[in-house]
C-alpha cells in the first residue's frame, strides 16, 4: 500500500507519535542487557559482562567445530575482512580446524534450512573470555547472526583491540524482521541491493522484500512474456540470471528474498505490453508521476488467469521463497466501474462491488499460487472470509488490524510505524511495536504477529540517494524487531544508533559520505561549509507533503537539497539537547552557553555566507528564503541569549516580533523544514519570562517555558 | 614494468623533475585557448569567445542532424541526465528531430569504426550563441568528445544556467591516450572499472589498457583452460559476459579495450594451475607478496606454444581491439638459468643469452598473435632486430627511448612519468611529454609517437582507494595527450583540475567521498576533525617507499592512514603559496598573515586533540609520530610568525633548534610525509634572517629566504 490513505496513515502515525512518547524514552533498561559500554544493535535477549578481555592481534584465528559449510566459512571470512578493515591488521584469511588454537571457534550443529525460511532457528550465544571467544549456534544462520554481534563487541584502546569479557544469549522476538525496497518507481542496480543487504545482515534483519512491479516500472525478466520487461521499464530491469545472484548473496547472509507482484492494480507496465490484460482498451504508457493510477488488470477474463498462471509459475520457480506478495492494495477500480463487459459479470456472479469483485480475483490467484506451491502475502485489503489461514496479512493500518486478523487465525506483519519514505524521526519508529504490551491479544494469538518490515517506497529514491534514506534508522526497525520489548531507551538507541550508521559505511553505504558530494555539486564547489550548516538542521518534510510542495516526476533528478538533506537531523537533536541542559540551569544559564552562542553565530555566518553561492548555482534559488529564515533564527537566538545571560528580561514586544519570525521560519519551503525552530523558540520565551523566574522554581519555571514553547494544535 | 628497475626509474622521474620547471609553469598560454573564466580541461585545440550566452532552463532540447545512432543517442541521453543532475531541472529525455527548435544540435556525419581504433577521428567543432548550440563531428566518437566539453561549459549566476558564446575547433594532439589498470595485484569490480571508465570519458582518454594477469592473480575466465582463473584467481575474476559488458560499456564511450597478458615472467597465477607450462617444476601457490617474481613460462617447450595458440585464439576472439599487451617485463629468468634442459636447448639453438632467449619467445608469440589477427604491443624489452614494424613499444624508459624506438620506424607510448602509483603530484605528470619541444625526431618520425598511458599498477590499491590514486591527476595527463604542446600553466591546470575533479564525483566517483569515509573508521567516530587537519597536509611516501617502510601482503587490509591520504595535498600547495606571498610582503608581513597563523593553529589544536583520538583507535598508533610532529610544525611556525609579525630577527640559535625539529618532521612515518615542512622551515629561516632585510631589497632577500631553505640534495 502506498501514498492512497496517506492522510489516514499520517492521522495514525501522528497519533502514535503523540502519545506518551516522553514517558517511553525514560524507561530504564534492565542492567542484565546492552551496559552502556557496549554498542549492540539490535540490543540481544541477554547479556552478562565478566572479567577480562580477549586481545585481537595479527594473530586472530577462527576454527570451527562440528558443522561447517561453504555459507559458514564464506561468513566468518567476510567478518575477518571487516575486522581486518577495522584493525588495519594483517590477519589469516584461512580458518583452523585445531579448535583449542582458535581465538574464536564457531561451533555450529548444522545448516539450517535449505531455504532461508520464517522457521529458521537464528538463535546464539557467545561468549567472551581473556583466552578465547565461543560462538554456538544450531543452525548456521544463528551463527551467521553471532558473528556481527562478535564484530561489534570491538573495543580498542591503548593497551590495542579487544573484545569485553561477555556472555550473551540471544534470539529474535519476531521471526520476520523486512525490509522493502521499491524499485518500480526508480530502479536501483544490483550492487546497491548487494550492499543493502550486507547492511540488513548486520542489523539482523533476515527477509529482503523485493517489490518488483509498479506502474511506473517491471523490473524483472520474464521469459515466458518478455515484453513486460522490455516495454515496461526503460530497459531497467533485473535479468532472471541477476534475480538468481541476488537470491544467493541473500541467502549467504540468511536473508530470505520475498518478491512482489502488485496486481491487480499498481499495473501499468504490465499492460505497456500486454494491454490485453487490462480493464480498458489501452493503450498503456510506462507512468511518470507519482500517485494512485487506474489501470487495473481485468479480473472477469479467463485470459487474465491464464496469464498469471504461466507468469506466476516462472516466477516460482525463479524465488525460492515459500511466500510470494501479491500486493492488492489502492485499487480503485475506476476502469473497472467503466467497463460494461466487467459490470455484467459483476451482475452474473451476484458480486456486489468492487471489493468482492477482487476477492473473487483473489481466490482465483490463491489457487494458482497453491499450484505453484506458493503460499499468499498481501496488504490489509485482501483479509476476506474466503481466505486460508496460511496466507499472511501485511497491515499498513496498524496493530489494531493486525490485532484482529490474528484473532482470526491469520499471521501478519506490521509495517504501519516503519514507513520510512515519510521521513519520520528513527524514535518514531522505534516507538512502534508489532505487539505492544497493551495488546488484547492471547499469548496464543500473539504467536501469528509475525514481525514487521521497513518500507522503503521508491518515488523519490535514487541510488544516490536510497541509502540515506534507509539507514541509519532502519536499524533502530531492526531492533524493534529483534529485541526484548522492553528495549525502550530512546536516548541508547541514538546513541548506538550513531556507532552502527559509521559500521555501515565499512560494507558500501552511501547515507553518510553522499551528503557531502551532493552539497559539492549543488555548490558547484569544494567550499560548501555554509551549505552544510543549513543543511544539516534542515530535514526533508514529512509525510506526503514533498510531491505536493515541489512536484516533480520520476524523470526528475533528484539532485537538490531536499535530496540531500537527511531525516532525522542529528544536530537538530543535539541543539535541542544542549538548549534543554542551558534552560534547566536556570537562573545560572551557564550550563552549555558558550556552545549555544557558537552555534547560533555559525548559523548567522552561513546565512550571510549562503547569498553569495546561491547566486553562483541556481539550483540552489529554491534555497534562498531558507538561509533568509537561518539569519532569522541564529539573530532571534543570539539576542535571546544575550537577555538571558546578562538576566535581563525581554519585552513582550520584542519577543512578539521574534515569535512572528520564528512562525515564518517554521514554514517549510522547497519541502525542508528546519528542525530548530521549537528549541529557539524556547530561547525567546525563556528571555520574555525571566522576571517570571524570580517568582517560581527553576523547575516550574522551565515547565513554563516548555508549555509555552510548544505551539498550539492545529484545528 | 612494474616495481623492478625502480630505482633508475624514480632517478629518471626525479631528473626530469627537476628540470626548469619553474621556468615551465610560468608559460602563458595563448589567449585563444582556455580564457581563465573556462573550466574545460583537457583544453581545446582552439577556443574563441565570441557574444551571447544560451540559457539553459526545463525546455532544453537535442536535435540531432545527418547521422544517428544508438550509440550517440545513449551518449547525448547520458549527458542530459549529467546536465539535469547539476541544474536540478527536470529535462526532456527524448531527442527531438526538428533541427530548428533544438536547443543544442549534434551534427553528426557518421558512425565512424566499428571497433575503437587507434586511428577513429576524434574531431569535433561547438558554437554556442544565443539560440543554439551546435555540435559538429564527423563520427559519433567526435560528437561524444564535444558533449564532454558541452557540459564542461556549463555555468551559473543570478540569471539561471547558461553556456558561454564560444567557438571551439577541438581534436587530440595524440591518438593513443590510456589508463592502465592493473587488475592482477588486487581485484577491481566490473562497477569500479565502468565508472572509471566514465571517468575516462569526461577526460576525452580513449584506452582502457586492462592488465589481467599477474603473479598474484589471473582475473580472466577462460573456457579452454579453466584452471587460470579457476585456481589462479581467489574466484575474483571477471567472466567473459563481464568482459564482453566492459567492452560494450567502453564503446559506447568510444574507448578501446586493450587486454594485457604479461609473459613469460608475471605468470605464478597461471602456473598455479598449470605448473607444466612452467620453468621450474613447481608446485606453485598464487603470489601473495609485491615484487619481482621468477616464475616463468618455458618458452623452449612446444607444448607451452600450443597453450598459448589455444589461449591467444580465445583471448582474440573475446577482446576485438586489433592490439594485444603481451607485457615481457621483468623477466629476470632465474628458473631458466636454474633449468638444464632450457640451458641445453640454449646451446643447440644458438641462443646466447636471456634475453635472446626472450625474444626467441617473443618471436614465437608474435606469430601466434598474427594467426589470431592481432598485432604485438609490449615494454621497451620487446624492442628487437626481428620486431615487426607494426609492433608498438610502451615505454616505462622514457621520451628518448620512444624517440629512438620511432628513429628505426616503431610506434610508440610513452608511459615513463605517467606511474601514477608512485604518488608524485599532478604538476610533474603534467610536465611529462611523449613529444616534447626538444625532442630530436623529425616531424615523419614523430608520428610514431602514438601517445602515452598513466599506468594505475595494483599492489596498494582496493575498490575503496583505487578512485583516489586515479583520480583527479590523470586529468592532468589526459589534458597532456589531448591538448596543444604549449598548454602548460600549472597553476591554470590545477585550477581547473580542482573543477574537474567535483564533476567526476557525478559519474559515481569515490576518490573525493571515501577520504571521510575511511577517517571515520580509522577514528571509529564521527567526530575526525584534528584527524582530517593532520591527514590533509601528508600524502603516502613517493615512488616505491610504501612497502619498504611498511611492509603489507597482497591480502592486508589496505584501510590505513596511508591509504586514506590523498596524493598531491592541496591543502599544502595552498600553504605554499600563502607562505609565498607572505614572504614576498617583506617587510610589512601583512599579506596572509592571519590566514597562516589561523593554519598553523588549527594544526596546533589538531596536533594536542589527535593523542586521545589515536588512545582510542589503535589502528591509528603509528601516526602517533606524525601527531607529535604536528605540534612541532605548527609551535615553529607560529613562533616565525610572531618574530616577523613584529619585525623582530630570531637568533640562530633558536633557528637550529627549530630547523632540527623539522628535520625530524620530515622524516616520513607510517609511509606518510608532510607537503608542508619546507614552507615552515620557509618562516623560520625567514625569522633569522629579518636583520638581512634592511641592507637588501625585498626581491634580494625572498631569493636568499629560498635558497637557505632549500635542502642541499642528497649524496
Amino acid at each position: 500500500m502506498k501514498i492512497a490513505k496517506c492522510i489516514q496513515l499520517a492521522l495514525i502515525l501522528m497519533c502514535a507519535s503523540s502519545l506518551g512518547s516522553t514517558v517511553r524514552t525514560q524507561e530504564a533498561t534492565p542492567a542484565v542487557r546492552a551496559p552502556g559500554q557496549f554498542n549492540l544493535m539490535p540490543v540481544p535477549a541477554s547479556v552478562q559482562t565478566q572479567a577480562g578481555r580477549l586481545a585481537i592481534t595479527s594473530t586472530f584465528s577462527v576454527a570451527t567445530k562440528n558443522y561447517s559449510d561453504d555459507r559458514l566459512r564464506a561468513g566468518i571470512v567476510r567478518m575477518i575482512k571487516r575486522l581486518a578493515g577495522r584493525t588495519v591488521l594483517t590477519l589469516p584469511a584461512d580458518l583452523i580446524s585445531d579448535e583449542s588454537a582458535g581465538v574464536l571457534v564457531v561451533q555450529c550443529d548444522g545448516p539450517g534450512e535449505a531455504i532461508p525460511s520464517v522457521t529458521e532457528n537464528e538463535t546464539y550465544s557467545l561468549e567472551i573470555s581473556d583466552k578465547q571467544a565461543r560462538l554456538i549456534a544450531p543452525t548456521v544462520v544463528g551463527a551467521l547472526r553471532g558473528l556481527e554481534t562478535f564484530l561489534q563487541l570491538l573495543q580498542g584502546d591503548r593497551d590495542g583491540y579487544y573484545l569485553p569479557g561477555v556472555k550473551i544469549q540471544d534470539q529474535p522476538r519476531f521471526p520476520w524482521r523486512g525490509l522493502l525496497i521499491d524499485v518500480g518507481r526508480h530502479y536501483e542496480p544490483v550492487e546497491v541491493l548487494k550492499r543493502n543487504l550486507d547492511a540488513m545482515a548486520a542489523v539482523k534483519l533476515n527477509v529482503f522484500h523485493w517489490h518488483l512491479t509498479e506502474d511506473q516500472g517491471f523490473r524483472v525478466e520474464s521469459k515466458k512474456f518478455p515484453k513486460l520487461h522490455s516495454m515496461g521499464s526503460d530497459d531497467l530491469f533485473y535479468t532472471q540470471d541477476q534475480v538468481r545472484d541476488i537470491i544467493a548473496y541473500a541467502r549467504d547472509r540468511g536473508i530470505r528474498v520475498m518478491p512482489e507482484f502488485d496486481i491487480p492494480g499498481h499495473s501499468t507496465s504490465w499492460l505497456v505490453g500486454y494491454p490485453e490484460l487490462g480493464s480498458a482498451p489501452g493503450p498503456y504508457k510506462i507512468e511518470r508521476g507519482a500517485g494512485i493510477f487506474e489501470p487495473a488488470l481485468d479480473p472477469t477474463r479467463e485470459q487474465t488467469y491464464k496469464f498469471l498462471d504461466a507468469f506466476i509459475g516462472e516466477m516460482a520457480s525463479l524465488f525460492p521463497d515459500t511466500y510470494l506478495h501479491i500486493g492488492g492494495d489502492e485499487n480503485e477500480g475506476k476502469q473497472w466501474d467503466r467497463n460494461p463487459q466487467i459490470q455484467a459479470f459483476m451482475k452474473t456472479k451476484g458480486i456486489k462491488d468492487n471489493h468482492a469483485l477482487q476477492a473473487y480475483f483473489n481466490q482465483r490467484l490463491l489457487k494458482i499460487l497453491q499450484k505453484h506451491g506458493k503460499k499468499m502475502i498481501g496488504w490489509d485489503e485482501i483479509l476476506h472470509a474466503d481466505l486460508p489461514k496460511d496466507a499472511v496479512i501485511h497491515s499498513w493500518r496498524g496493530q489494531a488490524a493486525l490485532a484482529e486478523a490474528a484473532r482470526k487465525g491469520y499471521n501478519g506483519i506490521l509495517s504501519n510505524g516503519y514507513y520510512i519514505d515519510l521521513m519520520f524521526p528513527a524514535a518514531q519508529h522505534y516507538r512502534a511495536d508489532p505487539f505492544p504490551a497493551d495488546s488484547p491479544l492471547t499469548p496464543e494469538e500473539a504467536k501469528h504477529v509475525l514481525g514487521g518490515e521497513a518500507t522503503m517506497w521508491g518515488e523519490w529514491v535514487s541510488p544516490e540517494t536510497i541509502d540515506s534514506r534507509i539507514w541509519p534508522r532502519t536499524a533502530a526497525i531492526a531492533e524493534r524487531l529483534w529485541s526484548p520489548r522492553d528495549v525502550t531507551d530512546v536516548n541508547d538507541m541514538y546513541r548506538r544508533l550513531s556507532v552502527i550508521s559509521q559500521q555501515l559505511e565499512e560494507l558500501g553505504l552511501t547515507h553518510e559520505k553522499n551528503f557531502g558530494m551532493m552539497l559539492r555539486r549543488l555548490a558547484n564547489s569544494d567550499n560548501t561549509a555554509p551549505l552544510r550548516t543549513l543543511s544539516s538542521i534542515l530535514e526533508p518534510v514529512k509525510e506526503y507533503r514533498r510531491y505536493q510542495m515541489r512536484p516533480q516526476t520520476m524523470l526528475s533528478p533528484l539532485t537538490g537539497l531536499v535530496d540531500a538533506a537527511q531525516p532525522d537531523s542529528e544536530a537538530a537533536r543535539q541543539f535541542a539537547s544542549i538548549v534543554d541542559g542551558f534552560i534547566s540551569d536556570a537562573p545560572r544559564f551557564a550550563l552549555y552557553r558558550q556552545n549555544i552562542n557558537d552555534t547560533l553565530i555559525q548559523w548567522r555566518i552561513a546565512g550571510v555566507a549562503l547569498g553569495p553561492m546561491i547566486d553562483r548555482s541556481p539550483a540552489l534559488e529554491e534555497a534562498r528564503p531558507l538561509a533568509t529564515n537561518l539569519s532569522d533564527i541564529a539573530q532571534a537566538g543570539l539576542e535571546a541569549m544575550t537577555y538571558l545571560s546578562a538576566g535581563d528580561a525581554a519585552t513582550t514586544q520584542w519577543r512578539d516580533t521574534q515569535l512572528a519570525k520564528l512562525d515564518e521560519a517554521a514554514k517549510p519551503k522547497a519541502a525542508l523544514e528546519f528542525g530548530v525552530v521549537g528549541n529557539v523558540r524556547k530561547l525567546v520565551i525563556a528571555a520574555a519570562e525571566l522576571s517570571e523566574l524570580k517568582s517560581t522554581t527553576p523547575v516550574e519555571w522551565k515547565k513554563r517555558i516548555t508549555t509555552l514553547a510548544t505551539p498550539a494544535p492545529k484545528q
